[in-house]
């Protein structure tokens, strides 16, 4: 934790946390937030916070904040109600207390005078006793590293990808849904009303974080647009900023102040901003996760020949039209190429072409593996869009153990080459009863084997090819602001 | 089967199937077929035919076509090479067989003089002698009503969906997406080169087959377009006829006639003379299938109120954005149902608005079912969309128990009152792993739960608002032809 050498990246990566609000009812956040650091393993000192508790899941429960052993608590996760805090922050002045994550909501965000004016006079408090807040309103720190985390089950490894999210369920399904797609990540903050602790200063700390490369941001409105926009600047001239910018409707504008009590400003203007200082701009959590995923296993491109390959002929068009409406070009395939298709079928040789429908191979003695091989040799090709055949009417245990090895063999293999991958596996809305039928089973324990083995997996071509396109904007930028300095 | 009143229905629903070529290699087309009408309880006789065989799967293997039976064979599946194909014709002739479904490829669209010419005798022959050919190069017929189908595993039971597909990978691959989100299919037809039985001959029959109330098609291109633009046009008049137009790239438009020998037109002129014939146009698989639950499950919708509720803040203006993106209003909450929230909660009475953010009612006596109840009786709504809630902390075991079965019944309460509802119930890339942790069995169950009740549910707020926009606009249009009639 000492690694950490930035003031707040240290009182994020805290030796020991305490609980203020800790509960035994199951569905409060003062029991939640303890199971949750203890399932993560919190490597630091854990000190839940209650008068009426004396226990909590194994762990002793402290009367009071002042009650806890030694002079120092480093963070503390507060889920008392906001009329507590002011009195809980000469707690945390006596215990030297470098944050407080306020999860107590029910302030600003509520567009109510008197909660406003208790937002402000917390803040002005805590600013007094020298003390950081995050939130209120938020899930506050996913720190793998450390063990701190703001839901169930999220990855225990750390990795890449460092984010800022205005909204905490945004934040921890996020890191859920990017996680199952293989991401990891350095610190991920829910950072709400941001009454203190603010997107400006969250950028600015992930831009210069040596152990984040990709930063993912959802932001509904900002508190200083200029010093935000100026951050960015130089932020996405050193790593990706990938930005969900919410609240683009008439509703969601509205919205934004109750949510987290953000003006979110016009939709056009801000994303024209935004793209102009070089941030990477998504819709939905969805595009948002498919770009860090690309960020995150492709590396720096900004050619946009791709090759495909996989899938029948329908499958083959459609996702032709798909790469070619983000721009990408599908150029012919090598006479190299061809004149090794020619001496396993010389029927077809001059009939397989750019995308590779692997149906025509039925039949031939040219099997995935061989093609993979030669396609590993091309130099025409900047990337390759692999699709997993599951169009094909071959029986589940053939396909199980033959097509599905030998995809992934032939993924990892042209990717050893060197050769940015990209597969596209599709599954349907399978329950656990189809978890055991057709090829459903197999088609995902072959994606997780791509996933583990740091392969940029999507569900569809579109997808695909829209995070592969932006991942080639922004590099081809980053490449022209290079030339001109 | 004696219920289709039409020839081709007649044809499509045969009483005996012989597949020539039948194989016991389990690769092999000739196998496959046989598994796939065996698997799927062919109601009538099924006859493999291969004179090196005696039998197969438990089945009687016959020498020759003609070896056969009895006077008649109704339907042929060819699985032989193209180059046997005329000489099979001599024998359905002799066996009266109505229709044969070559299966058998390399013929036009290999672009070679050869095959084309070899493709044209076939036809002329074939038309002769009286018989009808499905293809040749698809899959042939998906008949549940009779057990005849072209992969593995696809839904036995029917249902109200027909669909004509250029692409055979393609017409499977929908059949199973669809199938799992609970549509069910009257006929779904691969056709391949359409040397005979065509796009435009299908799509009349579709048009007027009683069985049918919703057509989805994958077209690459059309024989003649004028005859298939008035066949749309009188089609779309009478039931919703939904087409993917593949093809619409550079490189698919010069793969289109490897694939199936079609010709496939200038991308944007096909775009605007489909719409102009009333079919609703989508870019990819996914939106075709989107567009069929909608059709499906939604009953005719003009009007563009939606209430969006569910998730926390963040989700809930993600969703709103996307709604509104697509055209769609969320009108502020009635008077009674604002009287009802204060009657639990005179906190945030004032502050829960559409989209309603599920995660305000956390400590509060509020349920969801309560919400779900108010909502129903709303009625400046025009459609409810009920996103499941993911993004709260509960732990798995309290949310099985409480918040999965409540949103089920909700979801269920409101539609009995005749309100259109969609869900949006969004799982991440899982696995047979996954599949018992967190809360991914129960998230999959209570999607399985809701699909088999009938509930339209899509994986993303984007994905349901686009395709339930096109159903606005598909009945919009239908409404406005019946006022100028």
């Amino acid at each position: 934790m000492s690694e950490e050498s930035s003031p707040l990246g240290r009182l994020l990566s805290p030796d020991s946390v305490a609980i203020v609000g800790a509960s035994s009812n199951p569905v409060s956040a003062g029991y939640q937030f303890t199971r949750f650091l203890i399932d993560h393993g919190f490597r630091g000192k854990l000190y839940p916070v209650n008068p009426k508790l004396t226990d909590l899941l194994g762990l002793r429960v402290y009367p009071g904040l002042t009650a806890i052993p030694g002079p120092n608590v480093n963070y503390v996760i507060s889920c008392i109600r906001a009329d507590g805090v002011l009195s809980l922050l000469d707690d945390c002045g006596r215990k030297n207390v470098g944050l407080v994550h306020l999860f107590t909501a029910r302030l600003k965000e509520t567009g109510r005078e008197e909660a406003t004016r208790l937002q402000g006079k917390i803040q002005e408090k805590a600013k007094k006793l020298g003390i950081r807040i995050l939130g209120p309103n938020c899930m506050g720190t996913y720190n793998p590293k450390v063990g701190l985390s703001f839901n169930h089950d999220l990855p225990t490894e750390s990795g890449p990808v460092g984010g800022f999210f205005q909204s905490g369920g945004g934040a921890g399904e996020f890191v859920r849904y990017a996680g199952l797609r293989g991401v990891r990540f350095s610190k991920v903050v829910s950072y709400g009303n941001a009454s203190d602790i603010d997107e400006t200063e969250l950028l600015d700390y992930f831009a210069s974080d040596s152990e984040t490369r990709v930063i993912a941001s959802y932001i509904e409105g900002v508190k200083d647009g200029r010093k935000f926009l100026e951050a960015l600047a130089r932020a996405a001239k050193k790593k990706p900023v990938t930005i969900l910018k919410a609240g683009r409707g008439r509703t969601a504008t509205k919205l934004a102040l109750s949510h987290t009590a953000s003006l979110t400003g016009s939709d056009k203007v801000w994303h024209a901003a935004l793209r102009q200082c070089g941030a990477v701009v998504v819709s939905n959590f969805e595009e948002l996760t498919d770009q860090v995923v690309a960020f995150t296993f492709l590396p720096p491109m900004m050619e946009r020949r791709v090759l495909v390959a996989g899938g029948g002929g329908g499958k083959s068009m459609v996702a032709a039209d798909a790469w070619e409406e983000e721009g990408f070009d599908l150029p012919e395939l090598s006479a190299q190429l061809r004149e090794n298709v020619r001496r396993h079928d010389p029927e077809i040789w001059d009939w397989v072409t750019n995308p590779i429908d692997a149906s025509l191979f039925q039949g031939t003695t040219l099997t995935y593996v061989d093609l993979l091989k030669w396609i590993s040799d091309e130099d025409r090709f900047d990337v390759f869009a692999a699709n997993l055949t599951q169009d094909d009417p071959l029986p589940a245990d053939i396909w199980e153990k033959l097509l599905a090895p030998n995809f992934l063999q032939g993924a990892v293999a042209v990717r050893s080459k060197g050769r940015p991958v990209v597969c596209i596996i599709e599954t349907g809305e399978i329950g656990p009863a189809e978890m055991g039928r057709w090829k459903w089973k197999a088609i995902a324990e072959t994606r997780r084997e791509l996933v583990n083995q740091g392969v940029a997996v999507f569900p569809t071509s579109e997808r695909a090819a829209r995070a592969t396109r932006r991942l080639v904007d922004y590099w081809t930028r980053r490449g022209n602001e290079d030339q001109s300095l």
